[in-house]
This record gives C-alpha cells, structure tokens and sequence, in this order.
C-alpha cells in the first residue's frame, strides 16, 4: 500500500526493484564523457532505417530489448509498459513497441516522460496491478530538430541558450522483487507557466517546474537536499540549471554539490559544440540508464532523485503566441528497501 | 488491494466511485439524439477563442470545470490528473489545465484516452496512490481535421468509410467512496497493427484491438458478453464495428443486441451526413460522460463495459508508409461495489 505525504508525494512502502535497466544511443553522446557507460553507441545515426522517425523507433525497440535481456525475462513477463516520446503522436513509440504484444500505455510528458513512466511503473507493481512494468523513452536529434525547429538541411544557427537533442534512449524494468536500487517516493508535478515565449530556450521555461516540484517533494517529506548523494535534473542544461539553483534559493533551499543535470552531463559543452547542453526525452533516459544506475548499482551511489521535466507545448501553440507551460515529476530511487 | 486476473485484467478490490463528471459538445453534436444528456452544448464552435486549437483548450478547461462542479470539490482536492488528446503534443490538455495547479500525468492514447485516463484514475484511487482522481479527454473537428486531414477551406470530398471528428469533452471524477458507480475491473490492451494503411478507414485499424482486448477480458474473467447490460466502444463506427463482431464471432464470442458504439450514439448518421459515424478521443468521452454514466445513475444500466479504442499514427507515419497499430483499453464500470 502507498502512503500520501503531504500534498504531492506518495511514499512506496513496498517499493519496486530495478530489474534490468539499458541505454542505447547516437554517435555524438558516444563521443562525450559518458560514453563507456552506455550499453550501445551506435555510429549509423539512422540506426539503419530509411527516415529519422523510424530510426528513433528503431531505437526504443533495441533498448526494450536490451532491457529485457539483462533483466533476463521475455516479453510475455511484462504486464504492462509505459512509454511516449516527442513525435507528434509518439509514433516513436507505437511503431516502436507494437511487436512486442506487451499491453501499452502511451504517455506523452515530453521531456519528463523517463520521470513520468517509471513513476507510473513504480506505482503498478507497488500497487498488485502488474508484478513487471516497464519504463521506456527516446528523442532523436534529426527527427526533433526537423519537426520542432528548422529543416536539418537549413542549417540555421542556433542560439546560446539552445540545447541539443539527444539522440538516445533508456528502458528501465521494475519488479516486486529483486536486489535494488528501490523506486521509494514519487512526487507528480503541476504545469507551471511563467510566460516564457522563446522556443530556443527551454531551460528557463523548464526551470520554475523543476523548482515547484522540488520544492513539494522537501516540503512534503521534510527532508534537505543534502540527504541525497545526487539530485539530478532531466535536461535544463546551463540556463535551466543555474536557474533552478537561483528559484530555489529565494525560498531558502540550497542545491550543493550533489546537483547536476543529464544535459550537462552527457556532453562535453567545452568539446562538443552543443551550446546550452543537452536536451530531449532521450537525455535524461540515456543517463539514468547508464551512469546513475550503474553508480547505484557499484555502491557509488545511494540516495538518488531524479527529476525530469518537460515542456508541454507544440511549434504550432508557439506561432499562435502561446507561452511555454512546464511540468516536472520526481522519483526518489535508493540502494536500500 | 488489486488481483490480476489471467494475464491481462486487473480486479479492483475497492472499486472507486464515480464522484462527478461533465461533458461539454459543440454544435452538431447538440443536434444528434444524445441532445438531452450532455451538461453543455456550445453553439460557437471556437468556444470564444481565435484559434481551433485555443477553442479545444477552453473546450477541455470547462468541461473539468463542470465535472468539479458537480462532484463539489475544489482543485485543490484533486491529487492527480489523467489527460490527453489527439493534438501534436496534446496542446489541448496542456493548455487547457495548466491554470488548475493539480498534478498532471500526460497521455498519448489517440482516441483511447478516455478509457486509458479512466483506467489510470482508477488504478491511482484504488492502490491509494491518490484520494481523488480526474479523467479527462477531448477532440475537436476543425483542429483535427487540418492536423490530421486537410485545411478545411479546401472542403474535399470523404470516403464513405471515414467518420466525422466529434468536437466534445468529457471528465470523470473518481474518489475512493462515493454511490458509484465503481470501476471494478481494467484490461489495458497491446498493440496490435493487421497492416490496414488506409487513413479514411479508422474503424478496420481499430477493430482488431478491440476485438483483442474483449476477447482477453472475456478469456480472464471467464465472463460472456451477456453479463453486460452494455458493452460499448470508443468510436469504431459503422465499419468498424461490424468488424469487431465478425472478428469476435470467429472466436466464438457473440456480441448481442447489448453492444454499442459511441461513434453510432453521438449522431443520427441519416441526418447529419457523418458517413461512418463519429470518432475522436472526445467522441467515447463526451457519450461516457452524459448518456452511459446518465443512465447508470438512473438505474437504466448497472453493468457496463467501456472500451475506447486508438489508432497511434500519425500523418507522417502514413506518408512514409507505414501501416497503422491501434490500442484498446477497457474498464467494467458497476452499479454495484
């Protein structure tokens, strides 16, 4: 049974172990610094399909099923998965998933959704509703910039405070049992909309979610930054980062050492050209599924929370003058039960 | 506590009751035989805004409005929100509830979403991951058309087999106590894609899911279609649901003169030219929330079946050919707990 905390938190108290969890991704997050955690970097960014869009679902296909190999269960294990990414109408994900007969609930959360879903994973086994439930997400970096920006061919330039999509993804399996890490606590985030108009910088809009949602999970729980070893958000990259930093200080919570975000984590800002940092469903999967968990599993890690936030609007709702809303969900993964 | 049941169904052991629900229509829907039942029908198509998809917000916005109105409680009483719709990022949904402050859980159901929310909602109540839960979709013609068709200032011409877009909403409120009725059992449904690629013919893409998560729910419970007092899908339509029975019919399933199909409830297809009838996440939405739950107040109907079914494609999909999976969700809704 799962215990409300305050007004936004639901404590697991039996929470959910990882089962296996994988990452695959592009050449360009194989060049950066995380590149010996990932379980594939593939070099053909078409992941030998013949469009963008179906190179990503291409993608999240090799991911589940990595996933599931190093969970060492078939597909027939799994009673539910929970999955979307950015194409208009998760195609992603649909042509992605569809041959795995695995009954499918679409999410579309944009960039919170590897949040989002192992959130609601976490909830179905913890709850009886599925004994194996997985999570799963992916961005593309061609597939976005040519639905979400400019025709890759335009090679327009980019603004300082633009990120780079990733082109990757990850897919973690829970289960009731098993040796950890534990999703324990989750805490499910209101949109927040600030007014922020500009399309090249989805840091700022991103960055007031990520501080309302942190904010209740410490108001709700009771407990400091400090408790955790890593505080990591999804994909705010520099702008967004420094932001969150700044709104959660006016209200008197202070993010130490112990925070950083999968957009300045997975590449080398100095070496790699992507302005801002990184961005995209793919990017804050790809670095849970590889350097978080795998540091968790070492013993490197403990007390996780991991954040991931989205924007939730499309290019049209921006030409029709709307401002950007955000959302961002936590899930709070620990070594022990 | 939840019980699975077989391999695809989920028993709720404390089903959650219906606290309120509302459903808003536009125009031709107000002029279909199910005028009488809905909370609001809308005459101005741009429900006061100056863009289709500005008026599918203000479309989703009052519509929860309403249902909160009639389940009496505030926002605030609200932990979590379920809710999508068939926009390019569901800039329906977002738009239209970032101004509550409640908790949201994006989907991507295409036209399953009503039952994929509702399923949700009943999931988080049941487990006590939420004392109060909201299920929320909507669909528009005039946004859907030009997203997913053509401008309508073009006025082409529409196959027989195509069905009309509903321009309607509706929102459940579910809360753990309450005079029903009650959600007392889910079947979330795969994938499932027989390579139909024909755009104008929605009913066969979805009739194979929804005859593939009938025929799991009747194999789990070990129930027959006659149990039911109404066994109802989402928005096959004409062609569509003939297919479902035929395909049932092979398997030895009967659907009887209990079966139903919103897109054939919403409108009077001799009347009101919608050729296959009407579909759109807000079609199965705006019948649940009016007519079906109406008549399960009323006493008329104690056991219903609820299944709305999605196709998860989208436009580019189809033009780089691919072929067209669909999904199907299904919740037994009762008069008695």
């Amino acid at each position: 049974m799962a215990t409300r905390v305050g007004r936004y938190t639901i404590r697991l108290d039996q929470p959910p172990s990882v089962m296996g969890y994988a990452s695959v991704v592009g050449k360009k997050e194989g060049e950066g610094p995380l590149a010996d955690e990932f379980d594939q970097i593939e070099e053909d960014t078409t992941f030998g399909e013949k469009t963008w869009e179906k190179a990503e679902s291409r993608l999240q296909n090799t991911t589940l099923n990595k996933a599931l190999g190093k969970a060492d269960i078939t597909p027939g294990t799994v009673d539910i998965i929970f999955a979307g990414d950015l194409l208009n109408q998760c195609i992603g994900t649909s042509y992605g998933l569809r041959e795995f007969g695995i009954p499918f609930a679409g999410l579309y959360g944009a960039c919170s959704t590897m949040a989002e879903s192992l959130a609601m994973a976490a909830v179905f086994v913890e709850g009886g509703f599925a004994n194996v439930a997985a999570a799963l997400t992916s961005s593309h970096f061609c597939s976005a910039e040519r639905q979400y920006r400019l025709p890759l061919e335009y090679g327009g330039q980019r603004a300082p405070s633009a990120q780079w999509t990733v082109t990757g993804s990850g897919a973690v399996i829970l289960g009731r049992e098993g040796d950890g890490p534990y999703a324990r606590e989750l805490t499910f985030g209101r949109m927040v909309d600030l007014g922020i108009k500009d399309q090249s910088n989805m840091g700022a809009a991103m960055a007031p979610a990520a501080a309302d949602t942190l904010q209740h999970y410490f108001d709700d729980t009771g407990v400091s930054p400090d408790r955790f070893d890593l505080i990591v958000t999804g994909d705010l990259g520099a702008v967004g980062s420094n932001l969150l930093r700044e709104l959660l200080q006016k209200e008197g919570v202070t993010l130490g050492e112990n925070y950083n975000d999968c957009g300045l984590m997975i590449y080398d800002r100095d070496r790699q050209d992507v302005h801002a940092g990184g961005s995209g469903c793919g990017c804050a999967a790809s670095v849970l599924c590889s350097h978080i968990l795998n540091n968790m599993k070492s013993g490197h890690l403990h007390e996780v929370l991991f954040m991931a936030t989205g924007v939730l609007m499309s290019p049209l709702s921006v030409q029709q003058g709307q401002s950007i809303p955000s959302v961002a969900h936590a899930v709070h993964l620990s070594t022990s039960r």
